[in-house]
């Protein structure tokens, strides 16, 4: 950490900072030059708060140096962390990968009418929502542990992997046998309760960006779960907020290059939440692969005027099929392909 | 809800806007122009989805006509609100109500030592933090119910109401008997979950506006509350994420005088939170009630070089001291008076 | 123009909007509703300011019907415009044009090192800039019409057409013998009075989003020059300002469809500046042509390492050759092509 | 300035860094940890661009140890500028000065009725616009030098100072014989040429933030103008943009206080364009001096229904006399007075 006083700070204001850094646990270097003093403080804890030294007299400026997070860091494993399931499939590797499926699990005849198409599609993953708490309590509010149990079966049924949204602790338990990957929601994004228990679990997690979050917040969050020990970390960018309001969100594609760089971690994007609309997800799918993303995350609906939630940003099938094509063309672009 | 048609939408695509509105339950009347056709749809559900329309074909431009809230909306109760509790204590009416407290309950000691001096300088409201979920989990967590019973104690000494934080449904029951005001922080304004036990609760609910939030956010997470049956919720302004990164956050002044226009509800301000830096937190309470606050809520620590957490935002005694005395020449030019 | 009223709205506030609408030219259809009353108002002169309304007793909500553009808005051409150069070069048509060359025009002999270079791997359009107005005003101010020179002479050298930025009225005449695109950036958006005079021109020009622009607001910008009778405006997404820091801007990839939908003029990308940061340019860039962009700019340094401005967003030579080879595989997935 | 290097940093990218930063003119110092390697490089010029330094190979992280500005920063005068006018009149000292006005001069009739008034309650310096450039091109664009004519009579008459925007280069000659301060708009604050022009100028400047700038930027916008010779600059906060939309835009109070922290320079506000509403003017006037503001700027007219500029925003004259009344009483919280 890198504390500059101002050209006015007295001594006795320097030596109450360096005081401070030495009760903190901090080692102190000084440099006094011609026009201020620079102090360089070795062995920070990693939750130390800078703005305790920011307030103090004399202060102009406090850098941290070592980024906040270790783990999610790309020194931690510079290769990048490659997730494999068992069935074969991997995240992080050649295959960028397509989570697709509906907003809410509403009814077997619906969920297993969409997931046998974006199987044949290309979908390697099946995604659809079983708690839905909505801003009006008398909308739809899912479909719970059924909902589940049908996610599983149309999974398996056409042979891809299941993931769903947890949004309390107390629905872990109850998801594990159903899922094989766990997703935490925008808003859930530095539910620190909640990110401390999915550490402890043995699936990965697919951690989504909050719309008012910086990445290294993101990075952050994601280094919660991994100290925890689960390590099978996934990231996605899903819009943020800004002041352009013609899309619910801005969804930030140059996330996607910089979480490639800053971490190793597996990136995705989820164009379908980040647009809110469905005639703009083709075309920032698209530019997410040309981005490179290592995974998508697409709603689709087989019928989405009569969708339970969340039609308005869902495919139609066809627009589904058209848009695989597209993403094939693309991937070899990036040295990836799709399936 | 208007739906605007554009120049060129053809009357098939007209037809297929006025069936797919008379499905969803509305009445519809239709006024073609010179230049385009425009739908008036009365009778909407209030939790409709309008983007279900703007991604019709033909669509231009969907508007909805009628608030999105009922309940937290001013035209429920032209007066205002008042919230009276049993010691007199009135939130909403002619005196601008201090809550303070330092950011976390850390012990018996430092508790009664803040609490004691801040009744003392005019507070009405004892606030401080039980329950401290934190970005890493080696910090600090807070004392739990310890803490809240340490609340009420020093509370009930001092002659001060206590409020606290709630982050889970869990801790309601826990902190019922010890709290007058459930708080609920920024993270979770949009918690519905949580919200809707809120709405059950026989007691007063200050509800802190997300970082990312607008404001008819706030108040249907407001309305989210009332339609539970709890009417007395308390709006809080806390800041919000902008582009400028020298405070933590940008504390909305304006959102004090936007609120207390389109809501009935008493507005509350964080400067501490909203700003981040115990050196901005005097001027932007001055600017607070100077703007109309109902109440603020401020952190004061005798020690804020060794507090546990949020030290860099809390105010020593004798600022508070000082703030107080200068709000108490503000209040009387917005007709309102301190403690 | 819709007005709606509040549910408390008295019989004499209405008349109040009635009688004001009227006398602003006006014609007004009144609707009385169970709840509430609804004007709609015909006949808006295009430049009304809706807020006249807004703060008028018992109004809650005025909602614009038209769009505040026509000449911009897609419907004034269906089909899209495709502006043709005389070397038989058009943009909005298939090819994706790629814009390139060093941020400013240094000298002879890196102006025309860069051109060469980027002719070669398939750049149409030469950019450079010739004022270059800084922060400091101990920086590099450009080399003005000398730079221009060198401009048009290495752009007819090496087979391309030439755009600069213009920044000042007085520039335009020493402009036009040298550029086929005049540039307008991104803090002359508003700038009225040029964009009038550029309204004169009878050349294409290029017009930057502002970095706290709206779409909409971008459109009436361009709608100004348009206004004039300057119907080859070409408009460009350069990043907006979010709270996020890694970035210089936000680029806001979704800016391009959603202009590909409202306006017919073509729609550019430049992630140069838009990302501020040479290892994010190509991801970005192929991101926008997936997005559907109709053509790039981008800056390329043949040693950026000794650019006299924004050399850290300057491509490598070999990075725009690879970039280019990357283009040319995704710009078939949108049905485009690049040279 | 502080380049810290990542933990994989090579010695070969270790010692292209030094090369590069010896080649700028910086002196370098190095420090290898258990860790990572940290450069300090003294000597910076000013305007060194950080970023050519953030995109080389085995860079982490780079910061600036200085202010970017000089004679802007605090340091420069501690003790604060006070500007006194040949009339006596101060800004900067123990008066907070209200400046007032139409938006636009409209005509003579219209300008002396609100001068008199305003001066009979309490403004100091008279404010009016003379050249409109609007988003339209149809509508009124001011009287031009007309209008300043007019502003400066009728600031003799009521014994007010004069301010109006400049917006041109041009119009600086012509504006000098009529006003005491020229005003910089929020879209010319990074016109770079016109601050330099007013740089040589011998009048105070008042300078309003742009939406989109951050304070930084707000001050090295100063900094240019002051560089010049020029060091009466008077800052102004006028509403930034940000996600909330119900108001035009976001004045952020906060930038009050850190500014005179930051800086020397007088710091002022403009509720009038900061909320762009009417309704919303006096309570962020209020707030504006409870946080320390220096001076105000507030649109008034006589018949605002009728204005042919920004009506909505403008106070009606009682409004106007009302508040002036709450100011004073504010005014001594923060040891200030108002006429």
């Amino acid at each position: 950490m890198i504390v500059a006083m101002q050209d006015t700070a007295t001594e006795e204001q320097i030596q109450h900072v360096i005081e401070h850094l030495v009760r903190m646990g901090f080692s102190v270097h000084r440099t006094t030059g011609e026009r201020q003093t620079v102090l360089a403080a070795v062995g920070a804890r990693i939750d130390f708060d800078i703005r305790n030294l920011e307030v103090l007299n004399g202060v102009q400026q406090v850098h941290r140096i070592s980024e906040p997070y270790k783990l999610a860091g790309r020194g931690f494993r510079p290769d990048g962390t490659v997730i494999e399931f068992s069935n074969g499939l991997k995240i992080g590797a050649d295959e960028v990968v397509v989570m697709a499926g509906p907003c809410s699990v509403e009814s077997r005849e619906q969920l297993f009418t969409v997931a046998e198409l974006i199987s044949k599609a290309g979908a390697r993953v099946l995604r659809g929502g079983a708690f839905k708490p909505r801003s009006s309590p008398y909308s739809f509010q899912g479909m719970g542990e059924q909902g589940l149990k049908l996610l599983r079966e149309a999974g398996d049924r056409f042979n891809m992997l299941v993931i769903s949204e947890v949004m309390e602790i107390s629905q872990i338990p109850l998801m594990l046998p159903y899922v094989d990957i766990l997703q935490v929601g925008a808003r859930n994004m530095q539910n620190f309760n909640l990110l401390r228990e999915l550490g402890k679990v043995k699936k990965p997690v697919l951690l989504k960006r909050g719309i008012a979050a910086t990445l290294e917040e993101l990075l952050l969050s994601a280094e919660y779960i991994m100290a925890g020990g689960n390590y099978d970390v996934i990231l996605c960018e899903r819009g943020i907020r800004t002041f352009e309001t013609y899309t619910r969100n801005t969804l930030d594609i140059s996330a996607i290059p910089i979480i490639k760089k800053l971490s190793h971690l597996p990136m995705t994007s989820d164009p379908s939440h980040g647009t809110g609309r469905r005639d703009k997800v083709a075309p920032m799918a698209r530019a997410s692969v040309a981005a490179g993303a290592d995974a998508l995350l697409i709603e689709v609906h087989h019928d989405p005027d009569k969708a339970l939630s969340d039609g308005a940003q869902s495919l139609f099938p066809e627009q589904f099929r058209t848009l695989m094509d597209e993403l094939r063309m693309i991937a070899p672009a990036v040295h990836r392909k799709i399936a």
